[in-house]
């Protein structure tokens, strides 16, 4: 297997593939961050939005089309494609079209913005890393709790950089992809890293209900975040205590420990 | 506490409030006929998107704004609201601005189109089980797997209003939904009903390429269909073998069987 063992020498000796995505468009300064500390790990090629995607959670472009075309940033050797479509059509797009092989490491954000407990039902950057990790890819997405275009990312840099140098060496179980979520604070009052799970948590919402000038009602989508869980071993608690929240998710969503109950239904008789 | 007596005294001879919706628009035959079968078991609200929303995922209207407006469809004596959001809009909505009480049961569908496996992730109709479920609500996605808009619902009614007329009676654990997709063949055919859980499966996915008149490359997102499961206790399996397929699903989304491991890996040496 001579002309098989070049190759795996080739790819031995070649630094890891990293796909970088995200759902606040390709220009957010989150997504800026994100790619200046995956230059330091690897290659790095970014396949993102063209316009921002928040809330757009594991939506897919089914009914128009897509566009995809290569940008040219002045900042650093990674590649850049910017799409028409949705974070997970980026992926995607990203793995059948535009890279050469699989890549070793699949991060979205960082993003303006908590994707903790149930926001990561909502999240484009989750399904951006979940769409990876149905892929077999390790993925990790990274949420900044600060939605503003100016939050300030430094704090965040470092615990990118570990967090995935780890998930680069370690990988990750086949259907399991991290949510990372960082405090809004100076780095030197985040106390560390926490392995964490999910809060209970939903958001209240409050229409705030307007005329437009033809006399219509019309609506504004806004809430309140509840907390609804006291454990001390959730994300929401983490963050509040100053740490950054690690929260290993997956994508079989079957509830695994009612299936027996359920049985008992009888929905045949 | 007498107010409160007489309340729950008329409560109780209340029929069941119903909240219906989809994400293949108020108008398509999957949702006309979901609407015929919950009017013999309560009193039915229909919020449902005014176009298709297909492959919405969770996605939510952040940055628009939202129309809903009475309908009135001389078809029952449901009450409709076409709503020009995605289907976890439509539930938001329909909780806080529309209904005057928390409904007994959220039903979404009949989607024109499979929600099994792996499609759960991407499917609105999931999307809007779930978003009640998030609000206490037992919630129920019915699909059938046909996608056209003339596909034959006929089959899928006795199983709907079977399993609906069960969690109607029964109530659904907190944080667990439950996903119910039909096969497409005749009703004499069908085995019965299943309870299954989530198969391994994903999309392999053929970007067709082409050019527009501006010679400008674009694409159009299609892909095959891979079962990647060989197990008799799917969904994937159910439905190959003529059942109905009934997945209890849940949203939160910890992989609880791989916190453990992650604390071995000492994040914060």
């Amino acid at each position: 297997m001579y002309f098989s063992d070049v190759i795996s020498r080739i790819n031995m000796t070649k630094k890891p593939l990293i796909l970088v995505t995200n759902d606040d468009g390709i220009n957010a300064p989150g997504i800026r961050t994100l790619i200046s500390v995956m230059n330091t790990l690897g290659d790095v090629v970014v396949v993102a939005p063209d316009s921002p995607q928040s809330g757009m959670g594991h939506a897919i472009t089914l009914n128009s089309t897509l566009y995809a075309e290569q940008v040219f940033v002045n900042d650093g050797p990674q590649k850049e494609y910017s799409c028409s479509g949705t974070p997970a059509d980026c992926v995607k797009l990203a793995i059948r079209e535009i890279l050469d092989r699989k890549p070793d490491l699949c991060v979205s954000g960082i993003n303006h913005g908590s994707n903790s407990s149930i926001n990561v039902i909502y999240s484009g950057t989750m399904s951006a890393a979940v769409e990876a990790g149905i892929e077999g890819i390790p993925a990790i997405g990274f949420s900044l709790l600060d939605y503003t275009w100016n939050a300030n990312f430094e704090a965040s840099k470092s615990f990118v950089k570990t967090i995935a140098k780890k998930v680069l060496k370690e990988g990750l179980p086949d259907g399991i992809v991290l949510n990372v979520n960082v405090p809004n604070i100076l780095k030197e009052n985040i106390k560390g890293i926490k392995i964490s799970r999910q809060a209970k948590a939903n958001w209240v919402e409050e229409f705030d209900k307007r005329k437009n000038p033809q006399g219509k009602d019309y609506y504004w989508l806004s809430g309140k975040f509840v907390n609804l869980d006291g454990g001390e071993d959730t994300d929401e608690w983490a963050l509040e205590n100053n740490y950054v929240s690690v929260v290993p998710i997956q994508f079989d969503l079957t509830a695994h420990h009612f299936i027996k109950e359920l049985n008992t239904w009888n929905l045949n008789d």
